[in-house]
């Protein structure tokens, strides 16, 4: 089954829109990994395990690892999450963006080596940078449209010609070109962020109901109602709406799984609450 | 001493404006490395040391490591080109883009981790994703402008307004933006592909003498020579043509170092003559 299929596969069957983001930090762990040699891996299966019902995917970052030279416990953790909860698509966050031929190196290191679902990747190249992810048709391509931080309108909001002799901003142009010419597969997404409610309509009217990764609710202020009332597809899901720290440092006792659970289960009622 | 220091250190020292790209594909290595357990880290260091003499930069590019799981012979390579090329700065070409709190743990993956002097990165996101690259001003950051690919222009060649009520590529709105705002430290350069000349001399008329780090000679078909007529700065250096595959498999067989250093002492003299 591809990433499109099992994402909207685990939108019915567990009615939650949550992506819970594995951003390991150790400084923030509990102070129970404190002597854990493996103290990343573990820290994000456990999470994992503990918010696995409220989650439509697992979304690990993989700066988090590689800055720590873990990248041997994020190879272990994604094989941990496909035995343990088969049903959850993951998304390796990555946001790689290089000329054809390395392009086809780093799918070979997120959908190869680390046995990713998906992975987000930067539109900045141009479509034959992607084009190495987007051949992997059961692959998800979740590439970078209108991101959540606060200088993401250097570029993204620059006006650009549109077809009809006007004009509009740089991110919309970047989601119907996708729309319209890269998603010859059916396996690309979008990431918007949830701190742009406005611009999260706005994509949400020219991609119809293709998958948005909305990271910002949470420790970076985005209004969760919000977004769903703004970005949801017809049919009431599309959207993956991606907590990381919120859910992660929830606690920094050792209820520090049932604190997660409950961030993970809050954040679902929420989100349906709004659909 | 800083990056920028070195790199015109360097320049002033060797005559070269070569960069040679370390992109290890074991299937193109010499039949002597198909035993050896560590073949891509004493291939790469047997290239670097054959080409140093001949070099402005090393610039490993890390999805080619990270593909295979060898970010151990990659942290090993660039200890290595330390210590055996104290004189020649190291460019960890990684084109990483994310917002500020993750884009400091890819900081510190390519200064603190992989102790490289400079890293590439992608301004998509734009400036305060950069800045926790920015911030380590003994380093330089290489800032995609516009690259060598075919696709190159898809969001790059956009019109975008200027500042005098007309328009200009996005390129060059990037090129400007990053020499007038975001230099603040004097650690920023460009990649710009050699793959357009025209761009070139449009992007220097704009940054003064920014280093500009040119990809796609050799392999990627770019003119060598019009490479400097059009992008040296007005000293005549400001360059780092890069060259990989044409360097690194210069020959199939057990004169594979010696065809690195021929092909090196090659791409030097004709851009060296057309200085």
């Amino acid at each position: 089954m591809g990433f499109m299929q099992a994402l909207r596969a685990r939108w019915s069957a567990a009615d939650t829109l949550v992506c819970v983001g594995l951003d390991p930090e150790p400084a923030k762990f509990p102070q129970t990994f404190a002597a854990d040699p493996d103290a990343v891996f573990a820290f994000c299966r456990d999470i994992a395990d503990a918010t696995a019902e409220f989650a439509c995917a697992f979304k690990p970052q993989i700066a988090h690892f590689a800055a720590l030279g873990a990248e041997d416990a994020l190879e272990r953790l994604i094989a941990h999450l496909h035995a343990a909860h088969p049903g959850v698509p993951v998304i390796l966050d990555a946001k790689r963006g290089d000329i054809g031929s390395t392009a086809q190196r780093y799918a070979v290191e997120a959908f190869g080596r680390y046995r990713a679902d998906a992975v987000t990747v930067n539109p900045y190249l141009g479509r034959d940078s992607v084009q190495p992810f987007l051949d992997h048709a059961d692959r998800g391509v979740v590439i970078l449209c209108r991101t959540s931080n606060p200088g993401a309108g250097d570029l993204q909001d620059l006006i650009v010609p549109d077809d009809g002799g006007g004009g509009r901003p740089l991110y919309q142009h970047v989601a119907g070109t996708i729309a319209r010419d890269w998603n010859t597969h059916g396996n690309c997404a979008l990431v918007v962020g949830a701190t742009w409610p406005a611009q999260l309509a706005e994509v949400r009217a020219i991609v119809g109901d293709m998958p948005l990764l909305v990271p910002g609710v949470g420790a970076q202020g985005g209004d969760a109602e919000a977004v769903v009332r703004n970005a949801k597809s017809a049919d009431g899901t599309g959207l993956l709406v991606s907590s990381s720290r919120a859910i992660l440092y929830a606690s920094p006792g050792d209820d520090y799984a049932d604190a997660a659970a409950s961030a993970a289960r809050s954040l679902r009622d929420t989100l349906n609450a709004a659909r």
